[in-house]
Protein backbone atom coordinates (compact mmCIF):
# COMPACT_ATOMS: atom_id res chain seq x y z
CA UNK A 1 0.00 0.00 0.00
CA UNK A 2 2.63 2.76 -1.06
CA UNK A 3 1.84 6.33 -0.40
CA UNK A 4 1.37 8.12 -3.66
CA UNK A 5 1.46 12.13 -2.11
CA UNK A 6 4.68 14.24 -3.57
CA UNK A 7 6.93 15.21 -0.88
CA UNK A 8 8.70 18.20 -2.40
CA UNK A 9 9.52 21.17 -0.78
CA UNK A 10 10.02 23.55 2.39
CA UNK A 11 8.78 21.22 5.21
CA UNK A 12 8.18 24.13 7.48
CA UNK A 13 5.52 25.31 5.02
CA UNK A 14 4.47 21.81 4.07
CA UNK A 15 3.50 21.37 7.76
CA UNK A 16 1.30 24.52 7.94
CA UNK A 17 -0.81 23.52 5.06
CA UNK A 18 -1.37 20.43 6.58
CA UNK A 19 -1.85 21.98 9.99
CA UNK A 20 -4.30 24.68 8.03
CA UNK A 21 -5.91 21.79 6.32
CA UNK A 22 -6.78 19.45 9.64
CA UNK A 23 -8.03 22.50 10.96
CA UNK A 24 -10.39 23.48 7.50
CA UNK A 25 -11.73 19.98 7.00
CA UNK A 26 -12.37 19.79 10.84
CA UNK A 27 -14.30 22.95 10.96
CA UNK A 28 -16.22 22.40 7.89
CA UNK A 29 -15.93 19.16 6.87
CA UNK A 30 -14.38 17.62 3.82
CA UNK A 31 -17.08 19.40 1.39
CA UNK A 32 -17.22 22.60 3.03
CA UNK A 33 -13.13 22.94 2.58
CA UNK A 34 -11.45 24.47 -0.20
CA UNK A 35 -8.19 24.59 -1.44
CA UNK A 36 -8.30 28.18 -2.17
CA UNK A 37 -9.29 29.00 2.13
CA UNK A 38 -6.87 26.25 3.08
CA UNK A 39 -4.21 28.49 1.29
CA UNK A 40 -5.07 31.34 2.76
CA UNK A 41 -5.13 30.05 6.19
CA UNK A 42 -1.35 28.76 6.15
CA UNK A 43 -0.32 32.26 4.61
CA UNK A 44 0.64 30.44 0.94
CA UNK A 45 -0.35 30.64 -2.83
CA UNK A 46 -3.00 28.51 -3.52
CA UNK A 47 -0.82 26.90 -6.49
CA UNK A 48 1.61 26.11 -3.80
CA UNK A 49 -0.59 23.71 -1.92
CA UNK A 50 -1.94 22.10 -5.58
CA UNK A 51 1.97 22.19 -6.43
CA UNK A 52 3.05 20.26 -2.96
CA UNK A 53 -0.15 18.13 -2.18
CA UNK A 54 -1.94 17.80 -6.29
CA UNK A 55 -5.46 17.82 -5.12
CA UNK A 56 -7.95 17.89 -2.14
CA UNK A 57 -8.49 14.19 -2.14
CA UNK A 58 -4.68 13.61 -1.96
CA UNK A 59 -4.28 16.57 0.57
CA UNK A 60 -7.34 14.89 3.07
CA UNK A 61 -5.05 11.65 3.19
CA UNK A 62 -2.01 13.15 3.55
CA UNK A 63 -3.64 16.23 6.28
CA UNK A 64 -5.56 12.80 8.29
CA UNK A 65 -2.44 10.76 7.71
CA UNK A 66 -5.31 7.97 5.76
CA UNK A 67 -2.64 5.26 5.29
CA UNK A 68 -3.93 4.20 2.24
CA UNK A 69 -6.20 5.77 -0.88
CA UNK A 70 -9.58 4.20 -0.84
CA UNK A 71 -9.80 5.05 -4.81
CA UNK A 72 -6.81 3.09 -5.62
CA UNK A 73 -8.34 0.06 -3.57
CA UNK A 74 -11.78 0.15 -4.89
CA UNK A 75 -10.94 -0.89 -9.04
CA UNK A 76 -9.26 -4.21 -7.94
CA UNK A 77 -12.26 -5.25 -5.77
CA UNK A 78 -14.96 -3.38 -8.80
CA UNK A 79 -12.77 -5.13 -11.83
CA UNK A 80 -14.76 -8.13 -12.96
CA UNK A 81 -18.34 -6.71 -12.01
CA UNK A 82 -21.28 -8.17 -9.50
CA UNK A 83 -19.69 -12.04 -10.42
CA UNK A 84 -17.45 -12.67 -6.74
CA UNK A 85 -17.04 -8.99 -5.63
CA UNK A 86 -17.94 -9.99 -2.18
CA UNK A 87 -15.54 -12.58 -1.84
CA UNK A 88 -12.48 -9.87 -3.63
CA UNK A 89 -14.01 -6.89 -1.42
CA UNK A 90 -13.20 -8.91 2.05
CA UNK A 91 -10.15 -10.31 0.60
CA UNK A 92 -8.91 -7.00 -0.24
CA UNK A 93 -9.77 -5.31 3.13
CA UNK A 94 -8.14 -8.39 4.90
CA UNK A 95 -4.72 -7.75 2.88
CA UNK A 96 -5.10 -4.08 4.17
CA UNK A 97 -5.71 -4.42 7.48
CA UNK A 98 -3.05 -7.17 7.54
CA UNK A 99 -0.32 -5.11 5.99
CA UNK A 100 1.85 -2.34 7.38
CA UNK A 101 -0.71 0.06 6.80
CA UNK A 102 -2.86 -1.55 9.31
CA UNK A 103 -2.20 0.15 12.31
CA UNK A 104 -2.49 3.82 11.42
CA UNK A 105 -5.87 2.09 9.71
CA UNK A 106 -6.84 1.05 13.21
CA UNK A 107 -5.63 4.19 14.79
CA UNK A 108 -8.09 6.85 12.00
CA UNK A 109 -10.62 4.09 13.44
CA UNK A 110 -10.42 4.79 16.97
CA UNK A 111 -10.63 8.23 16.23
CA UNK A 112 -13.23 7.91 14.34
CA UNK A 113 -15.48 6.19 17.23
CA UNK A 114 -14.53 8.77 19.60
CA UNK A 115 -14.77 11.83 17.36
CA UNK A 116 -17.73 13.18 15.81
CA UNK A 117 -15.85 15.30 13.51
CA UNK A 118 -13.67 13.01 12.32
CA UNK A 119 -16.78 10.17 11.83
CA UNK A 120 -18.37 13.02 9.80
CA UNK A 121 -14.92 13.61 7.92
CA UNK A 122 -14.32 10.03 7.11
CA UNK A 123 -18.49 9.54 6.08
CA UNK A 124 -17.87 12.59 4.02
CA UNK A 125 -14.73 11.42 2.06
CA UNK A 126 -14.75 7.61 1.64
CA UNK A 127 -18.20 6.52 1.79
CA UNK A 128 -19.66 9.55 -0.74
CA UNK A 129 -16.55 8.98 -3.09
CA UNK A 130 -16.96 5.30 -2.70
CA UNK A 131 -21.12 5.18 -2.94
CA UNK A 132 -20.60 6.91 -5.99
CA UNK A 133 -18.37 4.69 -7.81
CA UNK A 134 -20.00 1.42 -6.41
CA UNK A 135 -23.56 2.26 -7.22
CA UNK A 136 -21.56 3.79 -11.04
CA UNK A 137 -19.94 0.45 -11.82
CA UNK A 138 -23.24 -1.85 -10.71
CA UNK A 139 -25.18 0.42 -12.82
CA UNK A 140 -27.04 0.82 -9.65
CA UNK A 141 -30.23 3.29 -8.33
CA UNK A 142 -28.54 6.24 -6.63
CA UNK A 143 -30.57 5.48 -3.51
CA UNK A 144 -30.61 1.86 -3.93
CA UNK A 145 -27.02 2.44 -4.26
CA UNK A 146 -26.48 4.36 -0.65
CA UNK A 147 -28.91 1.52 1.14
CA UNK A 148 -26.38 -1.15 -0.46
CA UNK A 149 -23.46 0.35 0.73
CA UNK A 150 -24.14 1.20 3.90
CA UNK A 151 -24.79 -2.17 4.69
CA UNK A 152 -21.66 -3.67 3.19
CA UNK A 153 -19.88 -0.69 5.71
CA UNK A 154 -21.79 -2.50 8.57
CA UNK A 155 -20.32 -5.87 7.81
CA UNK A 156 -16.96 -4.55 7.05
CA UNK A 157 -16.79 -2.16 9.98
CA UNK A 158 -17.93 -5.18 12.27
CA UNK A 159 -15.39 -7.61 10.86
CA UNK A 160 -12.94 -4.80 11.66
CA UNK A 161 -14.18 -4.26 15.25
CA UNK A 162 -14.25 -8.52 15.84
CA UNK A 163 -10.98 -9.31 14.11
CA UNK A 164 -8.57 -6.12 14.97
CA UNK A 165 -10.10 -4.17 17.84
CA UNK A 166 -12.00 -6.40 20.24
CA UNK A 167 -10.04 -9.29 18.99
CA UNK A 168 -12.92 -12.19 18.94
CA UNK A 169 -12.11 -15.51 18.25
CA UNK A 170 -11.26 -17.47 16.37
CA UNK A 171 -12.78 -14.84 13.94
CA UNK A 172 -9.34 -12.70 14.93
CA UNK A 173 -7.13 -15.78 14.30
CA UNK A 174 -8.87 -17.53 11.30
CA UNK A 175 -7.27 -17.61 7.91
CA UNK A 176 -7.87 -14.97 5.14
CA UNK A 177 -9.35 -17.90 3.10
CA UNK A 178 -11.62 -19.04 5.68
CA UNK A 179 -12.86 -15.29 6.96
CA UNK A 180 -13.55 -14.76 2.56
CA UNK A 181 -15.44 -17.99 2.65
CA UNK A 182 -17.52 -17.30 5.92
CA UNK A 183 -18.04 -13.38 5.15
CA UNK A 184 -17.64 -12.84 1.27
CA UNK A 185 -21.15 -14.26 0.83
CA UNK A 186 -22.62 -11.63 3.24
CA UNK A 187 -21.27 -8.74 0.93
CA UNK A 188 -22.03 -10.26 -1.72
CA UNK A 189 -25.74 -10.75 -0.92
CA UNK A 190 -25.71 -6.28 0.18
CA UNK A 191 -24.47 -5.57 -2.90
CA UNK A 192 -26.52 -7.71 -5.57
CA UNK A 193 -29.08 -10.24 -4.35
CA UNK A 194 -32.64 -8.45 -4.17
CA UNK A 195 -33.49 -6.33 -1.33
CA UNK A 196 -36.88 -6.82 0.59
CA UNK A 197 -39.83 -4.92 -0.53
CA UNK A 198 -39.79 -2.98 2.27
CA UNK A 199 -36.53 -1.37 1.20
CA UNK A 200 -37.84 -0.70 -2.87
CA UNK A 201 -40.63 1.33 -1.62
CA UNK B 1 -34.33 -2.29 30.28
CA UNK B 2 -34.76 -2.32 34.15
CA UNK B 3 -31.67 -3.04 36.36
CA UNK B 4 -32.14 -5.23 38.86
CA UNK B 5 -28.94 -4.78 41.14
CA UNK B 6 -30.04 -4.34 44.75
CA UNK B 7 -29.02 -0.81 46.24
CA UNK B 8 -29.10 -1.07 49.76
CA UNK B 9 -26.76 0.03 52.21
CA UNK B 10 -23.88 2.64 52.92
CA UNK B 11 -22.96 4.50 49.98
CA UNK B 12 -19.12 5.03 50.66
CA UNK B 13 -18.82 1.10 51.61
CA UNK B 14 -20.55 0.56 47.95
CA UNK B 15 -18.54 3.37 46.35
CA UNK B 16 -15.17 1.90 47.84
CA UNK B 17 -16.88 -1.78 46.51
CA UNK B 18 -17.32 -0.89 42.82
CA UNK B 19 -13.83 1.12 42.80
CA UNK B 20 -12.26 -2.24 44.29
CA UNK B 21 -14.38 -3.91 41.43
CA UNK B 22 -13.54 -1.34 38.59
CA UNK B 23 -9.31 -1.83 39.47
CA UNK B 24 -9.61 -5.68 40.46
CA UNK B 25 -11.69 -6.21 36.92
CA UNK B 26 -8.87 -4.20 34.51
CA UNK B 27 -6.10 -5.64 36.70
CA UNK B 28 -6.58 -9.49 36.31
CA UNK B 29 -9.54 -9.38 33.75
CA UNK B 30 -13.50 -10.81 34.88
CA UNK B 31 -12.16 -14.47 35.42
CA UNK B 32 -8.99 -13.42 37.37
CA UNK B 33 -11.41 -11.48 40.18
CA UNK B 34 -12.95 -12.62 42.72
CA UNK B 35 -15.26 -11.03 45.54
CA UNK B 36 -13.41 -12.54 47.77
CA UNK B 37 -10.19 -10.60 46.52
CA UNK B 38 -12.28 -7.36 45.78
CA UNK B 39 -13.70 -7.49 49.35
CA UNK B 40 -9.82 -7.47 50.72
CA UNK B 41 -8.79 -4.51 48.37
CA UNK B 42 -12.06 -2.65 49.64
CA UNK B 43 -11.01 -3.31 53.32
CA UNK B 44 -14.84 -5.22 54.02
CA UNK B 45 -16.03 -8.59 53.92
CA UNK B 46 -17.09 -10.65 51.29
CA UNK B 47 -20.34 -11.46 52.60
CA UNK B 48 -21.13 -7.48 52.61
CA UNK B 49 -20.23 -7.30 48.72
CA UNK B 50 -22.70 -10.43 48.14
CA UNK B 51 -25.07 -8.87 50.53
CA UNK B 52 -25.05 -5.33 48.60
CA UNK B 53 -24.09 -6.61 44.75
CA UNK B 54 -25.15 -10.41 44.70
CA UNK B 55 -23.01 -12.47 42.41
CA UNK B 56 -19.74 -11.52 40.47
CA UNK B 57 -21.81 -11.06 37.33
CA UNK B 58 -24.14 -8.35 39.20
CA UNK B 59 -21.09 -6.62 40.64
CA UNK B 60 -19.44 -6.33 37.42
CA UNK B 61 -22.68 -5.38 35.75
CA UNK B 62 -22.51 -2.10 38.44
CA UNK B 63 -19.00 -1.66 38.41
CA UNK B 64 -18.51 -1.24 34.39
CA UNK B 65 -21.85 0.83 34.51
CA UNK B 66 -23.15 -2.09 32.27
CA UNK B 67 -26.63 -0.75 31.04
CA UNK B 68 -28.28 -3.85 30.23
CA UNK B 69 -27.83 -7.41 31.64
CA UNK B 70 -27.06 -9.64 28.13
CA UNK B 71 -28.13 -12.72 30.04
CA UNK B 72 -31.62 -11.32 30.83
CA UNK B 73 -31.84 -10.15 27.08
CA UNK B 74 -30.86 -13.50 25.70
CA UNK B 75 -33.61 -15.87 26.42
CA UNK B 76 -36.05 -13.43 24.27
CA UNK B 77 -34.03 -14.00 21.55
CA UNK B 78 -33.40 -17.75 22.06
CA UNK B 79 -36.99 -18.58 23.08
CA UNK B 80 -38.30 -20.58 19.68
CA UNK B 81 -35.27 -22.07 18.99
CA UNK B 82 -33.29 -21.62 15.58
CA UNK B 83 -35.98 -20.32 13.59
CA UNK B 84 -36.55 -16.70 12.95
CA UNK B 85 -33.38 -16.57 15.68
CA UNK B 86 -31.70 -13.64 13.17
CA UNK B 87 -34.67 -11.41 12.67
CA UNK B 88 -35.32 -11.98 16.75
CA UNK B 89 -31.62 -11.11 17.62
CA UNK B 90 -31.21 -7.67 15.45
CA UNK B 91 -35.07 -6.59 16.35
CA UNK B 92 -34.00 -7.09 20.12
CA UNK B 93 -30.45 -5.34 19.61
CA UNK B 94 -32.28 -2.14 18.06
CA UNK B 95 -34.72 -2.06 20.72
CA UNK B 96 -32.02 -2.27 23.55
CA UNK B 97 -29.79 0.33 21.06
CA UNK B 98 -32.72 2.71 20.58
CA UNK B 99 -34.23 2.72 24.71
CA UNK B 100 -32.53 5.10 27.33
CA UNK B 101 -29.75 2.77 27.68
CA UNK B 102 -28.23 3.05 24.34
CA UNK B 103 -26.44 5.84 25.58
CA UNK B 104 -24.73 3.97 28.34
CA UNK B 105 -24.36 1.08 26.00
CA UNK B 106 -22.45 3.88 23.21
CA UNK B 107 -20.58 4.77 25.92
CA UNK B 108 -19.08 1.54 26.97
CA UNK B 109 -18.66 0.50 22.96
CA UNK B 110 -16.15 4.08 22.90
CA UNK B 111 -14.36 2.24 25.70
CA UNK B 112 -13.76 -0.91 24.38
CA UNK B 113 -12.48 0.68 21.13
CA UNK B 114 -9.64 2.96 22.69
CA UNK B 115 -9.05 0.42 25.86
CA UNK B 116 -7.73 -2.98 25.54
CA UNK B 117 -7.86 -3.57 29.25
CA UNK B 118 -11.99 -3.01 28.82
CA UNK B 119 -12.48 -4.50 24.99
CA UNK B 120 -10.72 -7.81 27.14
CA UNK B 121 -13.19 -8.16 30.25
CA UNK B 122 -15.99 -7.42 27.97
CA UNK B 123 -15.06 -10.29 25.78
CA UNK B 124 -14.28 -12.26 28.64
CA UNK B 125 -17.86 -11.53 30.08
CA UNK B 126 -20.43 -10.59 27.30
CA UNK B 127 -18.82 -12.89 24.74
CA UNK B 128 -17.69 -16.29 27.07
CA UNK B 129 -21.07 -16.18 29.15
CA UNK B 130 -23.23 -15.23 25.18
CA UNK B 131 -21.36 -18.11 23.99
CA UNK B 132 -21.78 -20.70 26.01
CA UNK B 133 -25.63 -20.02 26.05
CA UNK B 134 -26.35 -19.93 22.35
CA UNK B 135 -24.32 -22.99 22.08
CA UNK B 136 -26.21 -25.16 24.80
CA UNK B 137 -29.40 -23.96 23.49
CA UNK B 138 -28.83 -24.41 19.58
CA UNK B 139 -26.91 -27.31 20.56
CA UNK B 140 -23.69 -26.63 18.24
CA UNK B 141 -20.63 -27.95 19.21
CA UNK B 142 -18.74 -25.60 21.11
CA UNK B 143 -15.78 -24.21 18.85
CA UNK B 144 -18.48 -24.00 16.24
CA UNK B 145 -20.50 -21.54 18.71
CA UNK B 146 -17.30 -20.02 19.20
CA UNK B 147 -17.13 -19.22 15.35
CA UNK B 148 -20.46 -18.41 15.09
CA UNK B 149 -20.99 -16.25 17.65
CA UNK B 150 -17.99 -14.38 16.38
CA UNK B 151 -19.71 -13.72 13.35
CA UNK B 152 -22.91 -12.74 14.76
CA UNK B 153 -20.73 -10.45 16.75
CA UNK B 154 -18.84 -9.14 13.75
CA UNK B 155 -22.26 -8.32 12.07
CA UNK B 156 -23.99 -6.54 15.25
CA UNK B 157 -20.68 -4.93 16.37
CA UNK B 158 -20.50 -3.61 12.74
CA UNK B 159 -24.42 -2.42 12.88
CA UNK B 160 -24.08 -0.50 15.73
CA UNK B 161 -21.44 1.39 14.48
CA UNK B 162 -23.02 2.26 11.55
CA UNK B 163 -26.82 2.98 12.68
CA UNK B 164 -25.16 4.89 15.95
CA UNK B 165 -21.48 5.58 15.90
CA UNK B 166 -20.53 6.79 12.39
CA UNK B 167 -24.17 7.16 11.38
CA UNK B 168 -24.08 6.24 7.96
CA UNK B 169 -27.76 6.84 5.49
CA UNK B 170 -29.39 5.13 4.94
CA UNK B 171 -28.72 2.96 7.92
CA UNK B 172 -28.71 5.04 10.43
CA UNK B 173 -32.30 6.06 10.39
CA UNK B 174 -34.08 3.07 8.68
CA UNK B 175 -37.21 1.75 10.30
CA UNK B 176 -35.95 -1.10 12.69
CA UNK B 177 -38.70 -3.69 10.53
CA UNK B 178 -36.08 -2.41 7.65
CA UNK B 179 -32.88 -3.07 9.59
CA UNK B 180 -34.34 -6.71 10.38
CA UNK B 181 -34.98 -7.43 7.19
CA UNK B 182 -32.33 -6.27 5.69
CA UNK B 183 -29.40 -8.16 8.27
CA UNK B 184 -31.75 -10.85 10.10
CA UNK B 185 -31.32 -12.92 7.17
CA UNK B 186 -27.58 -12.63 7.87
CA UNK B 187 -27.32 -13.76 11.47
CA UNK B 188 -29.80 -16.55 10.78
CA UNK B 189 -27.10 -17.72 8.23
CA UNK B 190 -24.08 -17.33 10.61
CA UNK B 191 -26.22 -18.91 13.24
CA UNK B 192 -27.58 -22.12 11.85
CA UNK B 193 -26.72 -22.32 8.33
CA UNK B 194 -24.13 -24.94 7.10
CA UNK B 195 -20.21 -23.52 7.45
CA UNK B 196 -18.06 -23.90 4.77
CA UNK B 197 -15.60 -26.90 4.37
CA UNK B 198 -12.61 -25.01 5.48
CA UNK B 199 -14.48 -23.84 8.71
CA UNK B 200 -15.43 -27.66 10.09
CA UNK B 201 -11.41 -29.38 9.66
Amino acid sequence: MARTGRRPGNQDTREAILAAAREAFAKTGYDGASIRLIAAAAKVDPALVHHYFGTKHQLFLDAMQVPFDPMQVLPQVLSGGADGIGDRLVRTMLRVWDSSAGGAALALVRSAVSNELIAKMLREFFLRQVTRRVTKELNLDPEEGRLRVSLVFSQIAGLIMARYIIRVEPLASASPDLVVALIGPTIQRYLTEPLPRSARS
